[in-house]
């Protein structure tokens, strides 16, 4: 099994938020496809944070790739230049929520969003402790409601469909594993 | 708190992959976001399948985003016009591995791959008592290299970056979570 290679590539366009790549690419057998698109995005952090009274942090807001209103757990973009993917945990929970921990983020896991199209991992971090000590400072595209919800329910929330985004259900059943591994 | 307004919309490519619109926007604070990028992707399907014997069977194969060799559970792109996502699990599995099975695939839940940038879903679903009956079926884009591994070794195999794909993984806990359910 043989790596393809790129014989051309150009960007369609390049955000902040990530690049769109073309490449022109030549597979082991010779064929070549004239324009396979890959998302260079960033890498992102989601943050499983739970109070001291045992209920996760969770944010609704306006989500634009679905038109809908959904319920997430934190998260966001790692300034790599800037900060470690720990660091962005933290800095994410306060600007969404106003909420941070005393802990320090413990790693749960990470995962390549999509191997075929995009470039990137998402890291899990799991918070505990965390208790609200600022205000939420959102960027103006933004407007973000915070919401506690019981952690040990959680579960039924997924299976109702109330919690649909790929990164709040992994980083939810990482955390579980986690806590489940750590009181045996 | 409201949804955004689209104020104008236009494609800047479309394949039978997905398609990419660019949309206009205006949010509820009157602010413009002049280029927010949407893939338009179909619903994707994901096949957690076991042999009899217990193992899981997995494909190994090249994955242009992360340029990289990745091992992952079966799994594609929904015909929606054709076919329902449980025929769609069937057909790849197929298609893929020459696996199939005489039960029907249990629907494990299914999830927004990104509800900021994309509009889809990937469907988990579980395929129990697989066997080989046919040869694979892949295009002529497809090399793909059929891995069994038992069932039980997927979690370590997970913990040590081995199996990286978030769609996997996510199917994993889900099939994981399913069968500890109907062990009660």
């Amino acid at each position: 099994m043989e790596k393809w290679r790129i014989l051309e590539s150009s960007y369609v366009y390049k955000s902040p938020f990530g690049n769109l790549r073309k490449d022109i690419c030549l597979l082991p057998n010779l064929k070549i496809i004239d324009d396979f698109y890959v998302n260079e995005y960033p890498d992102w952090v989601d943050i499983i944070a739970i109070t001291k009274e045992g209920n996760i942090v969770l944010t609704k807001q306006y989500r634009h790739g679905v038109k809908d209103f959904t319920l997430e757990v934190p998260g966001g973009i790692i300034d790599s230049e800037n900060e470690s993917a720990e660091q962005a945990a933290i800095r994410e929970l306060k600007e969404e929520t106003g909420y941070i921990s005393d802990n320090l983020p413990i790693f749960l896991g990470d995962m390549h969003t999509n191997t075929s199209n995009a470039t990137n991992k998402e890291k899990s971090f799991l918070m505990l402790n965390a208790y609200k000590k600022f205000e939420q400072q959102t960027d103006d595209t933004e407007e973000i409601e915070v919401v506690l919800i019981p952690f040990n329910k959680v579960g039924q929330l997924i299976k109702n469909n109330n919690i649909t985004q790929i990164f709040s259900v992994t980083s939810y059943y990482l955390a579980k594993e986690y806590m489940q591994d750590i009181e045996k």
